[in-house]
């Protein structure tokens, strides 16, 4: 998507140890029209991949929801958040999976309840970064014990250097993302339209 | 707004202690649609009130966000979510206030970088409920400290035994909810949507 690699190539900086900060446009501040237009490229995109049929959009609080929100806006779906703590409005039988958290350091929580998601479901999965690929696939794992079909995997940015494309190809779905992140050295960051041929 | 009053009487669920479980439509599933509608709602009263030249949102992480987006979309400006926790793409000199958690116990730390918000700028302050006002209070002290100017605050849900209008009334500005839960006795929830006269 072009506007999102345009974004990066302007506001992004390389933190080190594979950090990326968008904070201005994904992980603090968002920008409407352009968290709109993510939706609507997602649900295109899927599409075009022949993925049909959804009916709801899962992702992890905090910075999947905006992007996860606005795919819910252009499909028409529901949107599920995977809570990091349960709260107390959450009743007992809920589905917990464990992640590393990037850039908090140590280990989350994620917690799902199957009030609102079960078999007859049809999902996908929205976040806003791939990069080891394993709180996406902590997610994944949440569609699965709550019976539903996960049918596709969205994010916003990849971090191709992570690996997380091969760690979530056993689960068989499609993966789109919006800017790929091919490497980062110093002030330089090679970010590559996926849309490119 | 009726849309949402009839979402409580239909969904929302008296959880005791002055907690409203509406994780159907506001805390752990959207409905996009009516959060669309929200943030429309929210526009047009604050335009009614005599509110103008808003430049940016300011919200909560976690459940602020889909409201604050979506008034972001309407009002056509960036939003702005402040963190319950400094992520390291955040670099020092933020600004954090302290405000209790309703739903988790124990005090959030409420966390915003000066990055995105300046003296230039005038602010919607929108989250999903206000109970005691505690937490917009804190978020109110964090627009001031980046020298910007709060110009409106917007909940979805407003529970009106709580306080927390008389408590922001120092604020000086217009406050607007789109229910108001005036009592929780059992199952009997009373809740009025401020449009009616």
């Amino acid at each position: 998507m072009k506007a999102i690699v345009e974004r990066i190539r302007a506001e992004g900086k390389n933190l080190g140890r594979g950090i990326l900060k968008v904070d201005s446009f994904v992980n603090h501040q968002l920008d409407p029209a352009l968290t709109v237009e993510m939706g609507q490229v997602f649900a295109s995109r899927f599409a075009a991949a022949g993925v049909t049929g959804i009916t709801k959009i899962i992702t992890a609080e905090v910075s999947g929801i905006a992007p996860a929100l606005t795919t819910g806006i252009a499909l028409g779906v529901p949107v599920i958040y995977a809570r990091k703590s349960r709260p107390i409005t959450m009743p007992t039988g809920y589905f917990r999976a464990e992640a590393p958290s990037h850039t908090k350091g140590g280990i989350v929580d994620l917690i799902v309840s199957p009030e609102y998601l079960d078999a007859s479901d049809r999902v996908l999965l929205i976040d806003d970064f791939l990069a080891t690929g394993l709180t996406i696939d902590a997610l994944a794992s949440l569609v699965a014990e709550c019976g539903a079909t996960l049918c596709g995997i969205g994010c916003i940015i990849e971090k191709t250097f992570e690996g997380g494309r091969a760690r979530l190809a056993h689960l068989g779905v499609p993966i789109v993302t919006l800017a790929r992140v091919e490497s980062m050295e110093g002030d330089e960051i090679v970010v590559v339209d996926p849309d490119d041929k």
